[in-house]
């Protein structure tokens, strides 16, 4: 007899997420159906777009209020009743806060051996194709271009940095701390990195990029979006990932106001989302993987213990507070 | 012997241009030197971008104080030392807010015969290439789509919803009077048309735009853009032409909130400026003037007065109260 363990979201946060938001539930597992697969939830990734799914409808539905909070998972199988799949197989699915899932075969993928399971919550996961895709598709990288990207020590921000410098990009990271700076220029080869919590960002962006910026990879909106338009070039290109300035704000933010910089530039913003580049996942996996095996291209993850400890570690996301991918371990990897 | 009539650049404007922002001088003309030619401008051509050749250095550089203000005109030749032009021929240039003006000829294009000389400074000039070449490049209409335009009365939007009208759009344009908006859709074919003065424009374009916008030919920014981001489509294009009603602010303008709504909808912002496009005209122009022969393509020169009228008429512009291509009638037509 298994015992499930959840978080249910209880209300619709406001700001940063509450503990009140949610709902521990623990209950009994009912037995399989014909086609179904259970899986035990080993990793869970928090990412920013959770404030947006637990909020409003968007490019996925709200999740309703009392429903297992919905969240990217990677799993071990422990029973089938799907030919598909058997006990032992390593799955990566959408299953949501919880301990175990009671899931479709449809809805899971089974995941290679050989390569660290949480590399296919970053690197090999929807991170690395954001990153890959946003930079290479939406910002168009040109060999001796400057690339600024924000968010930088996060989990995005700091492979699209990466993956600039490969495409040979000048690159500058902006993040929330000195420690971060010093990890993207030291450990992961940035040309330059900005703390946008320390002085004005636009001084700190006119000092590192003197031949203006091309490409502005934006995971955070708001201020430093503003900044980086003032010194944008002629065609530059922003790739819209992110607006995590934004997510948990109250009330309308103001956008910014140098927008008519996209005028004299003859510049482009450009949402994006990386579902729409599942079915061309062939293209990047191979390239981040060998990038990934020869070193050029490296990835570290933020691993909270425990599902208790979810709605309280989201909010690093938010804070600014991990270095990144930001994952929750839920239980043993098998 | 002629006497020339100027208005000079007296001042950097703040908010609207104020009559002390212009010097007016009256002085005797030099002599021709070889190669140069002389031209009575007959019309000037009044657009936004004049508000932001008086302020700062952009696409052109920034007016210099004293000088003659910068200004798009039509003229008649009365002198030429150069080959290539003879008196009476009619030439395009950028040859200031004056009525006499000495050039070289390469800075000349002389005009064919046959054609209105307005539809120079309209349809067949930079604002018929601006509204083609943003709608059809940046905007990239498709039959069925539904368009939106603001500023819908001026020399662009006006032209820009009758394009979208030939490519098969439902369009709808913004402007700032009932009259306005009457002469939109009872004369130029617009399916609708919402003056923003009365009541709020997110409900007007939420009703009047049931299938939500594909495109946003945006001239105006501000709160209008914001309005149309709420209801943009999947991989809607907002091509930023102008933001006429940031010109005229002493301040920094808010950006719009609206701005994450781009990344749900896959949605981007582009902006150009024709000058770009000027080596593509001849894509454009054919088509323009055969849209134009065949009644398809209507539009409207709103004339002031004499020389003396520029520093008031331009502001019409900034107060929404111009109706078509605004113009100075500076001298007889030949």
């Amino acid at each position: 007899m298994r015992i499930n363990k959840q978080w249910r979201l209880a209300a619709r946060p406001q700001g940063l997420f509450k503990d009140t938001d949610f709902l521990w539930r623990e209950e009994e597992m009912p037995p399989l159906e014909d086609g179904q697969v259970l899986v035990r939830n080993v990793y869970l990734s928090l990412d920013p777009t959770n404030r947006v799914w637990a909020t409003q409808d968007s490019y996925m539905p709200v999740v309703p209020i009392g429903d297992v909070m919905r969240g990217g998972t990677i799993g071990v199988v422990e029973e089938s009743r799907n030919a598909a799949f058997a006990p032992g197989d390593v799955v990566q699915g959408l299953l949501g806060w919880q301990l175990y899932a009671i899931s479709p075969a449809s809805a899971l993928s089974k995941l290679p051996k050989g390569v660290p399971l949480t590399a296919f919550m970053g690197l090999l996961g929807h991170i690395g194709l954001t990153a890959y895709f946003g930079l290479i598709d939406i910002g168009q990288p040109k060999e001796g271009e400057t690339l600024v990207v924000s968010a930088a020590a996060g989990a995005v921000g700091s492979l699209v940095g990466q993956i600039g410098k490969i495409k040979g990009c000048y690159v500058v990271g902006i993040a929330g701390s000195d420690e971060k700076c010093n990890w993207l220029t030291n450990e992961l080869g940035f040309d330059a990195a900005v703390n946008y919590r320390s002085g004005s960002i636009l001084d700190a962006l006119k000092r590192t990029c003197p031949k203006g910026i091309d490409i502005y990879f934006d995971n955070v909106g708001g201020e430093i979006l503003d900044a980086a338009l003032a010194l944008i070039n002629l065609r530059a290109r922003i790739p819209l990932c992110g607006m995590i300035s934004q997510y948990t704000a109250s009330g309308p933010v103001a956008g910014p106001a140098n927008l008519a910089r996209l005028i004299m530039c003859r510049a482009r913003i450009e949402g994006f989302l990386v579902t729409d580049y599942l079915p061309r996942a062939g293209e990047a996996i191979p390239q981040l993987l060998g990038w990934m095996q020869s070193g050029k291209l490296k990835f570290k993850v933020d691993v909270a213990q425990g599902l208790e400890s979810a709605p309280r570690a989201v909010n690093k996301l938010f804070e600014g507070t991990n270095t990144g991918k930001l994952v929750v371990k839920i239980s043993e990897e098998p």
